[in-house]
């Protein structure tokens, strides 16, 4: 199954600083295809290109520039429209992730649609929106334009990349390992007399291999220990 | 079950734009405490001061300033290194939302830590961190320290809010508010003749009834479609 990317269009975006912003932030997530319409400075946009580096200014370079807001639609599919939840307008409201998990039942082109800085998005703008994006957040938030993108741009990759909580795990040392590093020790503190009261010992050891247990060392910080262990008892 | 909220600490950090960038990301994702090591241009900051508008601003305020990095991490019991994944140590590496994930397990104060801009956390640092948070990105990604603080947050809000994928639904119209309107609107079109071929027309209905089916119309969606149909078959 192959999913394409969602298309970012910018409704009459004002500043040229946050129009490069947008564009890291998709470089950074796996998305590059940036639409504008309007933009308040025109477009090129010198801001714009000094603030895409790297990967971005190749996604600054092919941005189509539209002054219809039609044109810049015509061929989507399905637009959501990235906005706080709207008052006045009826439309299904969906968080980032729900809507990247709708990508694939959606067979064309998906546009992710941001208002300008200031305003917003008008109810025309709205008007060619399927679904409404909110970005779950804390009460009186204002998430700017910068931090919206980079959130859904987040989500999409997230998505793409299909979910992998672990990214890695360092081999740990097996539990024999632990035991010969245990009984080690244990021979050395028996013969410093750590261990005064014969009783407790079996608690004071359990206690001591829990807190070595819980740092899942690796084979050779094992082998670490077994040297400091010694060093210590020698001295 | 409580749980309280990651404390945020940042290692020398450069400019204060960032700082007050990293205390918005935190305002809107319900995160407050904010401890610094050490910042390049001391504390206060004006320029932090000026980019944390709205509830960011007591953030600002309330940040607590060490010289030392051991004074920092004194009172917490678990921190996680945000960065990418270092070549040369072996750590335990975890996604935001798997970090996330781990918290109700740790009794004690959390603290994710953020490196310097430009040459991130050294080893002496992350001497100090239990496991490493690597925000997944596309190949050849930099994020910069705002764009990582808005991921990380964002997910420690997910995580506490509980997801919910679906926000809000609009109440779509019963299915016998529906068949009300596709028997007048198959009234209308018998009257005018709209079905050509008899054998063809409930295919046709059905196509028709589908995709007014897809559009889940609310009740006041519906009347205003009875409208509709009842004033274009009028006129």
């Amino acid at each position: 199954m192959t999913i394409h990317s969602p298309i970012i269009i910018l409704i009459r975006p004002q500043m040229g600083e946050n129009i490069g912003a947008v564009a890291r932030a998709m470089a950074n997530f796996g998305l590059s295809e940036l639409r504008l319409v309007s933009p308040r400075d025109g477009w090129p946009n010198a801001q714009a290109e000094a603030m895409a580096t790297g990967h971005a200014s190749q996604i600054v370079e092919n941005v189509a520039c539209f002054q219809d807001t039609a044109a810049a639609f015509a061929d989507i599919t399905r637009a959501y429209a990235t906005t706080a939840r709207p008052r006045d307008i009826q439309k299904r409201v969906v968080t980032p992730q729900g809507a990247m998990e709708e990508m694939p039942a959606i067979a064309g082109k998906v546009a992710l649609v941001f208002g300008p800085e200031r305003t917003g998005l008008t109810n025309e703008d709205l008007s060619w929106c399927e679904s409404i994006i909110t970005i779950p957040t804390s009460e009186h938030a204002s998430l700017n334009l910068a931090q919206s993108m980079v959130v859904v741009a987040y989500e999409w990759h997230q998505f793409a990349m299909g979910k992998t909580k672990e990214i890695s795990n360092i081999p740990t040392a097996d539990l024999s390992q632990y035991d010969q590093l245990f009984r080690q020790l244990e021979g050395h503190l028996d013969e410093s007399g750590f261990f005064k009261v014969a009783e407790k010992k079996p608690a004071m050891l359990l206690n001591i291999k829990t807190a070595l247990l819980r740092a899942h060392m690796t084979e050779q910080e094992i082998q670490t220990f077994h040297g400091i262990f010694r060093a210590l008892a020698e001295k």
